[in-house]
């Protein structure tokens, strides 16, 4: 098992129970925690797959994958009672999993050769789109469009300090560690320090 | 045409009818009819095909699908004013290509040679996606989002009887009877007598 | 570059701005801004390509899509302020994005032989799908679905008439020019004159 299928599996494992989570949040049943389990798990990296040509998608040659997010759904079905707050674990356990998941994207797409361009584009993608799907299903509003946080920004961070890693000569496993560790740390800074960039305000009337 | 085909075109047809009853709902024209109604009826096989790396989609081959969804939608505009509910006609159109797709959905990823768990996510995916992009394109409350109601789990338990099918050594066309039947029969059971699995909620404080 | 080529340029960057705008109604971020014009610009043609079996997407084979769709975000959050409104601003770049859309995935689809029914799907597919996701995205009401203006007719009947233009031996660049004039100026009919498809209304009772 490669480093990169390691980081698809941890990411599967970690998306898989943000969206339990958010389920037990619409009040679903067990197989509803397993279906948006699912679709966040596996979605960021499906559309990896897809865009890259990668035929078949990760968890089609890998029944684990599938297996692991259910299991991970069956879980927090029982024992979501437990956690004091749903909403802050979901932002926490979402924060390591996009930091995961933009990390397994960038080494997808390096392994496929893609372009500077692509490899940004695909840690990005494989990072928040997990996480939209399942928020745009939930109708809640997608984490990575709430205003005044680092999310898009914590990802794009992430995947282009993994880049700049290999410029520098530094060993894939480096790469993809900086990856996850830039991203981390970025989104977990926004959360508990509110780092932030401007956004966009039309100026007053003079 | 093989068997799977039909359930294919059979999908097509009805989840195109409750598209073009939910663009009824919306007081869309009848380009949005025809929109509305091939985005339902193609939507859940076009995610299973793009998954399982069907190249071309069933529909860019065939096309007469799209047709026949059009088709549908020109019908409902004119006769949608008959329905007494509109809204529970979509509920039972729903069901019934619910059922259809999962057999239809099992069918394609059976004749691919898929893994057991991947012949289960297709039949799941093939039922619920489309419409699920109804709904929410439509900005309806999805379906398979209800709470207290079997849709997801109806399609689960469907798509996994036809693999117990397989197992009794039963034959393709049984199998996929199965699936469809008792798609159906659970997610009828939930609408007409409540039948559902209990829903997460927090324990109350002691 | 062919005449495709250069109309999915020109639709990525008209639609990376209607993102950027969208964006900036959302106060989002410049990194929210990109992810926004970046989604919106290639969308409709991810789509296109995933479902004619185009491997690789446009964009991954070519660097400079994603570029200029982030340059046109960046662009956009400097300047948004400088718009008198930035609503009605987007509804025309979004009419000039859709005409020129449309045009690009006839001609993808063209070029791929596919059947004059695939030929109109791609059309509509590329023009309505990338406002589509970031209508839905960013939890507007989608343009295709607004109640009373041709926007998915409008599309159609662009798309339509590239293949009468064929049918009458014109050129394959005025069958594409066909395309966008024809979208563009129903569009622009319907949000100038308010010309309209009657829209379903149930009869009232006697």
């Amino acid at each position: 098992m490669t480093l990169t299928d390691t980081l698809d599996l941890a990411a599967v494992l970690v998306f898989a129970l943000t969206g339990a989570l958010t389920a037990s949040r619409a009040q679903l049943d067990i197989v509803g925690f397993i279906f948006v389990a699912c679709l966040t798990a596996i979605g960021g990296g499906t559309l990896r797959d897809l865009l890259l040509g990668r035929d078949p998608v990760f968890w089609v040659s890998a029944p684990e994958y599938i297996l692991l997010a259910a299991g991970a759904a069956v879980l927090v079905f029982f024992t979501a009672h437990l956690f004091e707050s749903r909403y802050r674990a979901i932002l926490w356990l979402d924060a390591l999993a996009l930091a995961v998941a933009v990390s397994a994207g960038v080494g997808v797409a390096l392994s496929m050769e893609a372009r500077a361009v692509n490899v940004v584009t695909m840690g990005v993608a494989t990072g928040c789109f997990g996480g939209l799907m399942r928020d745009v299903v939930c109708n809640e509003v997608p984490l990575v469009l709430k205003q005044g946080e680092l999310y898009a920004t914590a990802a794009f961070a992430g995947a282009l300090s993994a880049l700049v890693a290999l410029q520098f000569d530094l060993s894939l496993a480096v790469a993809l560690i900086a990856a996850a560790v830039v991203t981390f740390i970025l989104r977990a800074g926004s959360m508990v320090f509110g780092w932030t960039l401007p956004v966009y305000r039309p100026r007053p009337p003079r």
